[in-house]
């Protein structure tokens, strides 16, 4: 029996088949100048922008990669691989050079957020990982941003773990949440690995394992007078707002931190709340909402005036359930100094190593541009941050705290029909004529057929 | 700088919050008597069924959990805890019995596919664990087994890692395509913790480091002779398999594994390229085709004649894209002896420890039937086995082929028109007269207000 972990010790082989095959072709064949990757997203149907996120973890995995003697002894027993390729993978290390984003940048389809530059054979192995580590947490952050446009200041929690896809969904979901503008998570191990401020009220169970509702109240809330949010949709809503006033007045508590809506008409029963709340004395005590919550609800709600304070949102947001994946991808785009492109029908790449520069106007983004590495250009705030060299870190990386500000400083740079979580703006970077003209140029050479 | 990877030894924290403050509560009032939960799903509304997996994760955690130093050190610094509850989650261990339908099973909404009978305090704290170690390994599951019903024999291979929430729901969809009836996967590391088959081909950027397709082609089919599918749409599809022909003749090789097509008109172009490999003398080579591949696209393709022998199918089978989360849940439905239930609004629950019957006719399901455990019934199979007693495995666990088979046998067992992925056939099982008479007792009593 055994569960599959993925740790810091077998990460390496957590990758496509190909790329090590391939790897092995380029080294037989003494191919391993230099390349450069691009990894970016294609069109986004449903999103005005990403918001990114992942990179530390993509960092980590870089700068630690290594194929240990268990690791050369399985790819040795499915006979794919000599000798002499298995005694290469040995001594690997990524030596190479990684240009990226900040995390918690807003950035559009067709940029490259990450560009790798490294002898071929390190470049592609990182692929299939590289891919995995960026891809959902740029989803969920992007959708907890969406979330925290919607909320207007209410506190947004990570409720998620539980459906998130797997262990590690789970951990990158809050980190990434977090990130998007939420204040916490429910996730305990998120708080102890990141940081991460936890929270959590009580469950259905809770209630049914008492006979009685108010003991559960009173249970839970003698033993944390300062802490609890109270549960209310067991049985019967309203009778449970009484309730758990009813617990609150029994045990002589001045503070009564709130109570969780989870089911039914929660605009009229938080109304409701409120009422019964207010007039019971507790006009601090908060309401918080949970149970299928998302971007467009919150919006919904608040706008017909709903008196919610906090949300508790966790399947669609760490699914990104009306987006679970990102048509993105990790291309070839300049091998040996020269630039490469591929021609797959709705599947092209912009070749040359590149750069982003974004263009504000009054602090809101106007324009971006994309154009060669070395091309000189009038104005723009490049986007592109050289993060490895030679394979060693060279910029201080932010805290949790300094990458979600850096999001919210994005976020508020948006033009504001992009923050509209209704309606999507398609913004397409520009690309420069230098990099148009190498597209003409390879058209012409490889497509005369 | 961390990646904040889950593993054996912090698993026992990646969990929500309120499942440890609850369980704090029922140490402090001493409620720790048996409890029963059941883990089920919801109504889903786009599978006529499900399958499921992830039991052997589930088992692992339970069998393995515990606090360390370390968390135990974690949850102290949070202040929400007391030493004499710290006290005794040093000592924690799961000592109840796990109830289980077996993994590569068909089940159906409301249907108990884990039940736990458990001290309280331990009952709960697994919660959120049990969740997110069932959930996502059943949607893959049971994607894979609609891509198998509609390939109709043609091979499957997961290619999805890169695209998968993290390098966890990686390794689980490997492993749960596996069990829905594919024939093994890309991802290196599942190939090695799991012993599944590991497929590949090459990638685009393999063709365009090199500056002619055909010395691409010549040079990874000389160094895998065997074993060399060709990936032929990076600039225009028809040329690509003119030169991979040309590669394989230039190598004077008799044997010619096959072509990828991944972009492109793919039943025009299949239909093509099995002209020209036939004309060419190569009626052995296979046509994998990959690419934003899904049931619905396979049936459409093959539906049409479309002459493909293989799938990569990446993306849309490990986020289960039109499914990516089920409307699950772990509730309680006995403690103490005592039958319980929540009524609230479209999330009632089944009081009661359960058993669940399923009666076939001439090896087809004909209909299911959730009685009380303990309760007598004229016919049919009993789907709930006992895996853990008092904390300890007591069941023979099925190697990963035998559960493949098992779910293979499942699925011949459905009727024809559950097996059609273009409609959905909503089964629910009946429900035994004495739960309804317990239900019927518990709704005059809770539900009064």
């Amino acid at each position: 029996m055994k569960f599959g972990f993925v740790n810091e010790e077998n990460m390496s082989l957590l990758t496509d088949l190909y790329e090590l095959t391939m790897a092995q072709v380029y080294f037989k064949r003494g191919m391993n100048k230099t390349a450069i990757f691009d990894f970016y997203t294609r069109k986004v149907e449903n999103r005005s922008y990403l918001l990114t996120a992942g990179l530390e973890q993509l960092l980590f995995y870089l700068l630690n990669i290594k194929f240990t003697q268990e690791d050369l002894e399985y790819l040795r027993s499915t006979g794919l691989f000599e000798e002499d390729f298995l005694n290469y993978l040995k001594n690997f290390r990524f030596t190479g050079n990684v240009y990226a984003v900040e995390e918690g940048e807003i950035v559009f389809p067709d940029e490259p957020i990450i560009q790798v530059e490294a002898p071929l054979i390190e470049a592609q192995i990182i692929e299939t990982f590289l891919i995995n580590t960026l891809q959902h947490p740029t989803l969920v952050a992007t959708k907890a941003m969406r979330c925290y446009s919607a909320a207007r200041g209410t506190i947004l929690i990570d409720f998620g773990l539980r459906r998130a896809h797997g262990t590690d969904a789970g951990m990158k979901a809050a980190r990434s949440s977090f990130i998007g503008g939420f204040s916490g998570t429910s996730n305990i191990l998120a708080g102890k690995e990141y940081g991460i401020p936890i929270f959590g009220t009580m469950a259905h169970s809770f209630i049914l394992a008492h006979k009685d509702e108010v003991d559960a109240f009173i249970n839970f809330a003698s033993v944390y007078p300062e802490n609890t949010i109270l549960l209310v949709d067991t049985y019967n809503t309203v009778n449970g707002i009484y309730n758990a006033v009813k617990a609150i007045k029994k045990l002589g508590l001045k503070h009564f931190k709130g109570i969780r809506l989870d089911s039914g008409d929660i605009l009229s029963l938080s109304k409701e709340a409120r009422k019964i709340l207010d007039r019971e004395g507790f006009k601090d005590a908060i309401i918080v909402v949970s149970g299928g919550i998302n971007e467009y609800k919150i919006k919904e709600l608040l706008d017909n005036g709903a008196p919610i304070d906090g949300w508790g949102v966790g399947t669609e947001l760490v699914v990104s359930a009306d987006l679970p994946y990102l048509d993105c991808a990790y291309k070839l785009v300049e091998y040996d100094g020269r630039p490469v492109m591929k021609f797959s029908t709705k599947k092209k790449t912009l070749p040359h190593k590149k750069q982003i520069y974004r263009i504000y106007e009054n602090g809101i983004i106007k324009r971006d541009i994309i154009t060669r590495y070395d091309e000189k250009v009038d104005e723009g705030t490049p986007l592109l941050h050289k993060y490895i060299e030679n394979g060693k870190l060279v910029k201080k990386l932010p805290s949790l705290k300094e990458i979600k500000e850096k999001a919210i400083n994005s976020f508020n740079s948006l033009p504001e029909e992009m923050k509209n979580i209704d309606t999507t703006v398609h913004l397409y970077p520009e690309v420069s004529k230098t990099i148009e003209k190498t597209i003409k140029e390879l058209e012409k050479k490889y497509l005369k057929g």
